[in-house]
């Protein structure tokens, strides 16, 4: 047997969901994990060490064909080290760097002519940036932390001070929607995307997604897609990364770059023939790309947040009575306050009554609504 | 947490497509394997234990709130001792019984009026039955194993020797096809089918299913459906069962039952909003059925057997570049010739199309073929 091992830094539910269609396809898949309880420890071989620390990832990528990564923490100083280590990873080091800063990431996408926000590195003096803006760390934030709004020079200097190291200042797009364009690129430069996805925020965490996203012309969902596959080409991209992008009347602007399988991507699983966790495998082994077609005209994926109902399993009695489409996914997370522990998609054709059952599915299941 | 823990006896390839459903529903599974390398054992949870041995079966059940099966070899004593122990198990001893045992099967189609083919219970002397006939073992058969023809009175008497054991005979059929129906059903009597399966069988092996058989007429169809309904009712199924049956002209016989996932509802993986594993964990659970719709006008799978490769990783590079749409799935299973290793889904409306393509592919991953 030659199928191939891939080890995944980080233990979420993104690793979760790859191990499906790594069983599928025989490959097999090992997490490194903070505890054994981590989310996708809990359904697939993993090892527990610390992703900071490179001597345990160079450890466990010892006996890993190709390394991959959940999320975006990992130092860059352990990737390379891994990189020179000899160890195979996707997306390299470079690219990588491009979901981790976001400074390196605007600078990027000025350099490939793409669509950038007005921007500017701010560490003290004065903002070239117009009042109200968004001002953010360069590094770690996600779900809306690290993303602050600052309405005066007074407001910026405390954030800055608080803070206490450089800011991204970014305009205040007045934004129609936001979008998310799934891409998936492989080593030898096959690259493919799905259809643009509408993402629905709330406090600064996506609360559902619309895919295709509805009110996006044709032409605008072309652009958007050019624009990913700049991106993947430009960056060198090996593996899926979702491209945020506002939608500002006929006009696109980035938002930003995740480079990996994302909450936005989630309905693929059963709203394409590939989902984008099967495309991070294929893309990264350097196997051919599936196709992304959908296989309804509509897919509504919902995320279940935390809130005060701890029992995820009763819920299932009421909404698969009422609705026997709904597909549920359980991250196996402790429940905590707006926390995502799971999502809810359905596929079909009339898409006002999908999103009613996917938002009636979530707020049900976080007990927002008692029937 | 309340999410139940499902046992199941078997760790092959069936345990091993429940544990996808499983995890997405956030139900524990675990299997009674026979050893670590089993397909399912390298995937989920699981116990090494011997499925015949009634001390290692009831251990296995303690800590479970259902046992389910995935084959049909654990004696009806076990399944009795199991129930008599306190456990919940699901199918229950007095419904399994019709997939481990012909004879009473065929009683009980008798008894429900549905349509077999004519059948007795021999144990030398004179055949009812007009030579040839269809002369099967009681119990332990599958994949044409424990199926012989017996052109005359003389090849009985030579049978029923080296078998010693009584025999069912049953009358040679000139069938025009053979189709599957799987039914679900629910401890509180909720039931639902998916459309019938055409099965392609060479040698006795199911090789290839097409869903919905295409040239089964709308009325044969809703009948076939009625039969499954009418058996699970009958034999107070809970879990998923597949009926199949022999298609003579416009009449429909009842060929055998398998309760438990079947490999003509394999398609329903990628083909159906619910496949028969998921409903197969609902069922058990007393959860509300899902929907057996399917996603695609049809959906074509066909069994890769061992061949001569033993590589099953490099066809990807060929398979997935010619195909995009193409479904893989592995068992783990050591290749053996004509050993059900894996199977491969595509779903679409071209269905010529799809047939060839999935032809193709089990060809070039067996090795019949090399471009």
């Amino acid at each position: 047997m030659t199928f191939p091992r891939v080890g995944v830094i980080g233990a979420g539910q993104l690793a979760r969901m790859m191990a499906v269609p790594a069983n599928d396809l025989g490959i097999h898949l090992v997490a490194l994990a903070a505890s054994a309880t981590d989310s996708a420890a809990q359904i697939c071989e993993f090892v527990v060490g610390d992703y900071a620390n490179v001597e345990d990832v160079i450890d466990f990528a010892r006996d890993c064909d190709v390394i991959t990564f959940e999320h975006e923490l990992i130092p860059q100083s352990v990737i390379k080290a891994l990189e020179i280590s000899g160890a195979r990873v996707y997306p390299k080091s470079d690219s990588f760097l491009f979901s981790q800063n976001k400074v390196e990431m605007r600078k990027k996408m000025d350099e490939l002519g793409l669509p950038n926000p007005k921007w500017c590195l701010f560490d003290g003096g004065t903002s070239e940036i117009p009042f109200p803006l968004i001002a953010k760390t360069i590094s770690g934030g996600y779900d809306g932390r690290g993303v602050f709004v600052a309405d005066d020079p007074e407001e910026l200097v405390n954030l800055h001070s608080s803070v206490n190291a450089p800011l991204l200042l970014e305009e205040k797009l007045s934004f129609d929607y936001e979008i998310s364009v799934m891409v998936a690129r492989s080593p030898h430069g096959q690259a493919s995307t799905w259809p643009p996805t509408l993402t629905v925020q709330s406090d600064g965490i996506c609360t559902s997604t619309i895919t295709p996203a509805p009110e996006l012309s044709p032409d605008l969902s072309v652009r958007a897609q050019e624009i990913a596959l700049v991106i993947a080409q430009g960056i060198g991209l090996v593996g899926v990364m979702a491209v945020e992008i506002f939608v500002v009347g006929e006009t696109l602007v980035i938002n930003e770059l995740a480079l990996r399988p994302h909450n936005s991507g989630h309905w693929s699983i059963e709203g394409a023939v590939t989902s984008q966790f099967e495309q991070h495998l294929r893309a990264i082994l350097d196997l051919p790309l599936g196709s992304t077609a959908m296989v309804a005209p509509f897919a509504v994926m919902g995320n279940v947040l935390g809130g005060e109902k701890s029992d995820l399993y009763r819920p299932y009695l009421h909404l698969m009575a009422r609705n026997p489409s709904l597909k549920f996914h359980q991250y196996g997370k402790e429940v905590r306050p707006g926390r995502k522990i799971g999502h809810v998609t359905a596929i079909g054709s009339n898409l006002v009554e999908l999103r009613e059952e996917i938002d009636h599915a979530v707020d049900y299941i976080g007990g927002a609504i008692d029937e």
